[in-house]
């Protein structure tokens, strides 16, 4: 089945500008991209899958949470538009993976599977720099959110989240954004409104 | 000034049977290495610093911390020997470090400069992957370190370290443990005595 051509102007841009891709070779990555329409609060992910392929947000905001014992949530992330979501680890090892993947919009993604994966890093030697260097960056970013999951107040870290992504609060319920920050939804109505009154003391 | 041949016989035998380099390979290797000691309590790294070396602990003992606006500490991760610690974002960025890196025990480390980490990796395409595959994995360990910062109870995290690196409780003051799992030192021999009581409860 041939699907129609992919309509990703950030993702190509990037491909152009930061990976360096010539046109051809944006053309052949970007054949190896299969689009998925995914439905809000289906899943793309959950614990206990082996990984098949990692995702590009084209379109939509999902989020990544794990569950523990007890069955309670914690969400470590959302991706928005040109986010990449999914579980490398478990692509990479074929073991299953412990996080869930959730849509909480109507959402499409552009997959790209272990084969694709492979293929792409053989094939294009510049893609595979890039992403080598994609997976170094979230590497310190994880490093730095493992110092502030460990050490920032709910406070700091509410700040931190509407600087870094001030659309998710337009656009997502606040009991998720609350999971994110690991307190009670009430008390982050409570933070906010004490932000809201003295912003300056933030 | 010539330093007397490295004695590390744990890093060596890595080089041979996960690196797959030969004894040429791990002589040039080794040669790029500079033997540093570090008394306790001296810092290897401190906030501010822009990193010149990675360090691989051959005997010893560090922990990594910040400090946050108020000067409280958090520890992050503790480095035991076999073990690499530093920032290698700072490393290959050139941007100051956030961390603070300091010898719980008299220590000494191999250092690997930021020149012979590219040279290394230049020269000797095995190191390249062995490094770059190290990373990845740290990756998704720190990932995984992520989820439970976020999620799990100072128990769990308790219990986890144990398994991890049982060597610390014999090591090290249990203070540093305690703000490594983000609670009291009160707290911590709390724990302790309950797990003790009830092993098989936890």
């Amino acid at each position: 089945m041939v699907q129609s051509k992919i309509d990703s102007p950030v993702l190509i841009r990037e491909l152009r500008e930061i990976a360096g891709l010539t046109e051809e070779e944006i053309d052949s990555y970007m054949s190896l991209l299969v689009r998925k329409s995914i439905a809000k609060k289906d899943h793309f992910l959950m614990a206990g899958d082996v990984s098949t392929a990692v995702a590009y947000v084209n379109k939509g905001c999902l989020r990544r949470y794990i569950l523990d014992s007890h069955a309670k949530e914690t969400i470590l992330n959302f991706a928005l538009e040109d986010y990449w979501i999914g579980d490398l680890e478990s692509l990479i090892t074929q073991k299953p993976t412990i996080y869930y993947v959730q849509a909480l919009e109507e959402s499409e993604l552009l997959l790209l599977s272990r084969k694709n994966l492979f293929r792409a890093n053989e094939e294009l030697p510049k893609f595979k720099k890039f992403h080598d260097d994609k997976v170094q960056r979230n590497h310190y970013y994880a490093l730095k959110r493992l110092s502030i999951a460990k050490s920032a107040t709910p406070e700091e870290k509410y700040l931190l989240l509407m600087k870094e992504q001030p659309q998710l609060f337009q656009r997502i319920p606040l009991h998720y954004i609350a999971s994110y920050l690991g307190i009670e939804p009430e008390s982050l109505s409570r933070l906010r409104k004490r932000i809201e009154i003295n912003p300056h003391n933030s």
